[in-house]
C-alpha cells in the first residue's frame, strides 16, 4: 500500500486526488481552508485528512495549492521526506517554484509539473476524475529531478493519460503567460466591462448568446487562484498584456476611419488559428 | 404551397432555409457568391436557386446577407413583392435597415429581426437545421410593421421555437455591442496576438488547453459578415471598446503595482455574472 499526500484539495488537487486513488494507493488530503478538507473527505475525494507530517510515510506528495505559498510548503516538505519520496508540484507558474528548490538537499526529489488541465470552476465540488484524460502536461526543468523520480513522475501522469513535454521553467512562463494567462484576464475584464455597462442598461443580458458566454466563461476561475499567478509570473503577463492592448487600439483607430479593407485583413491574419484550434482538447 | 425566398446561403440564411424548408414550402436561394449557391442547392438546403425577380411570388422573403448590402436589397425587394408577402432580415445591427426602409411604401410587410444564433463556422457547410432552437430573437420597431407581417413573422420564429422579444433598434445596437460584438473583437485581437508571438515562439500552441480555444473560439467567425457589422454599429462599438481597453489598462497597472488586494477585487467582481451565464443558450 503506497501513501500519497495532497496539499490542496481544489478543482486541480481533488481531480488529482480522485484520478491517482485506487486500491494500492491511500490518498490524504490537506487543505487549510477547512471547508475545502471536510467537503473532499465527504465526497470521496480522499481517503482520509491529514497534516504536514503525513509526507514522512508518504512514497508521493503532490502540491496542488495556489503559487504563492506553493514554493515555501515544497521547501518544508522537501525538509521531512524520506529519500526515495517523489514530491510534484502541479502549479501554473513554474520559475518562482523552481528557483526555490535549486539548491534543497533533496532538489533530485522534486519534479515541477503543470498538467495543461482545468475548467472555470474551483473548490472540492469541481473536482472529477477525469480532469486530466488526454491533455497535455509540462515538466519543467527534468535535468534538475533524479532519474527514478522522473519516470516515477512520468508514471503517474501517463496513468492519468496526459501527454508530456519538456521545457525550461522560463520559457513555460513566458509562453503560458500568451496562451492561457492572457486568456484570463481578457475574460475577466469583459465580463467586468459588460457588468458595469449592465448597471444603466438592465436588460442587456437577455441578448447574451453562446459567443458571449464561451469568451467570457473563464471569469468564473477562482480569484484565489488567479490573483497569486498573476503575480508571479507578472513580467511576461505584462507584456502580453501590452501587445493585446495594442492590437485592440491598433483595431479601435482602424474602426474609427472606418478603414474595411485594414479591418478585414486584421481578422483575416487570425484565420490559421482555425487549424491550431481543431487540435485542441 | 407557400414559396420563401432567402437571400444569402451561408451559417445563418442556410440554416434558416433548413429550418423552414418542409412539405408546404418550396425555398429559393439567392446568393452572388456561385460556390455558396451551388452548394446549398447541393446540399439540400433550398429546394432551387433563384434571382430577386422570384420574389414576386413569394408568401415569405428572407435576407441574409452581409448588412451592409442588407438595406438597399431589403429596399429592392419591397418594391418587387406582392401586398401580402412578409419580408424579413436576421442581421446584427438594426438601426440603419430600420432607417432605410423608415419612408417605404411597404414598410409594413418588413419585420427586423435578429435572432441570437450563430456558431464560429460560415458558409452553407455550416449551416444546420437547429441553430434557432431554444435560442432569442430580437425584432425592432415592432410598432412599424403592420399587424399581420409581424404576426406571420412571430409565427415562423415560434415554429422554430425562439423566444421573441421586442426592442427598440437603438437600444438594440447599443447591447449588443457590448455582449456580442466586442466578444468578437476580443476574441479577433487575443488570436491575432497570439500568433504574432509565435512567430518567435515557436511551440507556443503546444501548450494551448481548452481555456484558450474558448477565449479565441470566435476569432474563427467570418471576416466578411463582420466587417460590415463593426463598421455599421462603429459609435457603440467604439464605445465598448473603449471601457474594455480602460479595464484592460487599469488591470494592468494594479498589475504592475502587484496590488494583490484590488486585483482580487478586479475579478471577484464579475462573480455575479455565474448566475447569467448559467441561464445562457
Amino acid at each position: 500500500m503506497e501513501t500519497v499526500v495532497v496539499f490542496g484539495l481544489g478543482l486541480i488537487g481533488g481531480s488529482m486526488a480522485l484520478a491517482i486513488k485506487n486500491e494500492n494507493r491511500t490518498v490524504i488530503g490537506v487543505d487549510n481552508k477547512d471547508g475545502h478538507a471536510k467537503k473532499a473527505l465527504e465526497l470521496g475525494i480522499v481517503n482520509r485528512l491529514g497534516n504536514i507530517h503525513d509526507v514522512a510515510k508518504a512514497a508521493v506528495v503532490i502540491i496542488a495549492i495556489p503559487v504563492d505559498f506553493a514554493p515555501e510548503l515544497t521547501l518544508k516538505v522537501l525538509d521531512l521526506i524520506k529519500p526515495k519520496t517523489l514530491v510534484f508540484d502541479v502549479g501554473s507558474v513554474k520559475s518562482a517554484i523552481c528557483k526555490a528548490v535549486e539548491n534543497h538537499p533533496k532538489r533530485t526529489n522534486f519534479v515541477a509539473a503543470h498538467p495543461i488541465a482545468g475548467t472555470e470552476y474551483s473548490g472540492p465540488e469541481a473536482a472529477f476524475k477525469q480532469l486530466f484524460y488526454n491533455k497535455k502536461n509540462i515538466v519543467c526543468e527534468p535535468k534538475a529531478s533524479g532519474k527514478p523520480f522522473l519516470e516515477k513522475a512520468l508514471g503517474i501522469f501517463e496513468e492519468l493519460q496526459m501527454t508530456t513535454s519538456f521545457m525550461q521553467a522560463k520559457a513555460h512562463d513566458k509562453h503560458i503567460a500568451y496562451v492561457s494567462h492572457l486568456s484570463h484576464i481578457s475574460s475577466f475584464m469583459l465580463g467586468k466591462t459588460v457588468l458595469e455597462i449592465e448597471k444603466d442598461e438592465k436588460s442587456i443580458f437577455t441578448m447574451a448568446g453562446s459567443g458571449f458566454a464561451s469568451t467570457v466563461r473563464l471569469s468564473k476561475s477562482s480569484p484565489n487562484t488567479w490573483t497569486p499567478i498573476f503575480i508571479q509570473n507578472k513580467t511576461n503577463i505584462l507584456k502580453s498584456l501590452e501587445e493585446y492592448i495594442k492590437n485592440l487600439n491598433q483595431f479601435k483607430e482602424l474602426l474609427k476611419q472606418s478603414a474595411e479593407e485594414d479591418l478585414y485583413k486584421s481578422m483575416e491574419s487570425t484565420h490559421h488559428l482555425k487549424n491550431i484550434l481543431s487540435e485542441i482538447k
